[in-house]
């Protein structure tokens, strides 16, 4: 199982600046007055498609030869991956087919329409996600790019916290949330190299622990009908990310719904920004007091900002 | 009856520098697909209190002479101006005495409380108000810093404009929305020296239409009874801001409370920030085609971001 270094997060770099935002770094003198450290928060929910996804999506298609890439992609999600890896074969040139869950939100199968991805839809089990989309990679030829298990995109993932230590410095702790773990691995890449002695800590809700226990376990244990407010983070740990937390993350941490959706409230009122609730887990974790932030300077990714403003949880 | 010229406004630039936030310009790419033009957004939801206001108000605050300053400053405020304001004087060490509608949200009388002034309640009618702010002036002393029809407010207004055109350069237009008038004010000071070809546009919610009845009568009309969803539009425009803006504004629209929640949505959605309805009125007036940005290079301010988050018009 190959797993990326950070010649590979460099390598990725250079593909990613050339057609993903580079996202500001913006903090809160009001949060680092009630946490009592200094926050740094990397803003990924001002990305391209509006998360970090697609520095991954974007690493992968244009990390394709041409003749691999004249095939096209292909992937099976119902989220900001499928929107990522669509944008990234256009700006390519090339096609994208993406198999969505028949009852996705209308918002995600527009905006995926939207970036001219041919669609093809599935009953919402993971059996028939996974039985359309080898159809569709038998009949296309075309590369089937995962969310979050592949090198590629675990690499582009890892230029996020590579951008925020190169702005910033210094850092005491790096947090992300995890769910399918290929934001964390990649920062967990970037960070244990950049600053060794830095942490790298993953925050989880308390309903969709997988990573929690199969990191304490030292046994890759599959998330069970997770339930979370945090939808980017329900998905099964990859296993090339779980390789990467045993090598190089601190600490995983839970936070219970409440606390999620308080952290997220705190950054929409203090900071003026939208993120969705997969990005408030880690200062959830912080509010709960499970990391420890008293006069440190702790960077936080704030994964994206895609969500149904039409069902906020207050 | 002083007005401030472009003077002032450079004079209390270096006042606010050193106390505001050089708040950042963002813009949209998919917005800017959606109009047809390239809109340059000058983000005052992420200025300090959260809004605009506290340029004015600081810049109002610090130009009292020493005198002066010991007796305090006062006025009578529901809103942005009052936290503005309380802040400014904690910054310079005095007392804020602020008049306050015995009925203003509670949000709003936390954050003025928290930054330290002293608070007044009043009968929630303009009549109360001007009446309990004449009794606190009286017996304290205290300089009266009107929200909106003061000289040293509306000169410290002008510096988001001046630095908006500081750091993008050209424009064709610049749009702010007017209520009591101090942003608009001080927007066109700024503009029309800098760039005197550039129009300046006024927009405005067609239930609070006091500055374009007044702007195309030119003749001083009160706001009576006005209804819109845009909060800190509903005050009567100020006679030192009419005077400049029979001057130096090239134009008055008025859009309507559905374009208002569009635009709002629009800005929330796409650009992942939170703006409050009063900063929606100029995008909604491009929505509503009332402004040409066809190919234009068009900035706009957005005027702040504080709202109740549990009262969502969507």
């Amino acid at each position: 199982m190959n797993i990326p270094t950070f010649i590979d997060v460099e390598k990725a770099h250079k593909v990613v600046a050339k057609y993903a935002h580079h996202t500001p770094v913006l903090t809160s003198a009001s949060i680092n007055e009630i946490v009592g450290g200094q926050l740094f928060f990397k803003c990924e929910n001002f990305q391209k498609v509006g998360a970090f996804k697609f520095r991954g999506a974007c690493n992968a298609v244009f990390s394709l030869t041409d003749e691999e890439a004249q095939k096209g992609v292909a992937t099976h999600s119902s989220g900001n991956h499928a929107a990522a890896l669509a944008l990234a074969a256009r700006m390519r040139g090339i096609e994208a087919h993406i198999v969505m869950p028949e009852n996705s939100p209308e918002i995600k199968k527009k905006a995926v329409a939207g970036y001219g991805a041919n669609i093809t839809f599935c009953k919402p089990t993971l059996q028939a996600r996974e039985s359309t989309l080898a159809k569709v990679v038998e009949e296309t030829g075309a590369t089937e790019i995962h969310p979050y298990n592949n090198f590629f995109v675990i690499a582009g993932q890892g230029t996020a916290a590579k951008e925020l230590i190169e702005n910033i410095g210094e850092f005491d702790s790096i947090l992300a949330p995890v769910g399918g773990g290929g934001l964390l691995g990649g920062t967990a890449i970037s960070t244990k190299k950049l600053l060794p002695a830095c942490k790298v800590i993953a925050a989880e809700p308390a309903g969709a622990d997988d990573a929690y226990r199969s990191f304490y376990s030292k046994t890759w244990v599959p998330s069970e009908n997770p339930q979370t407010i945090a939808d980017g983070l329900l998905t099964s740990l990859g296993k090339r990310n779980f390789q990467i937390m045993l090598d190089k993350v601190d600490d995983v941490v839970t936070v219970s719904e409440e606390s999620i959706v308080a952290a997220m409230r705190m950054i929409w009122e203090r900071m003026k920004i939208i993120i969705e609730p997969s990005s408030a887990v880690p200062l959830a974790a912080i509010l709960e007091k499970k990391v420890d932030v008293q006069h440190k300077r702790v960077g936080i990714i704030l994964s994206g900002g895609n969500l149904d403003l039409g069902k906020l949880p207050f």
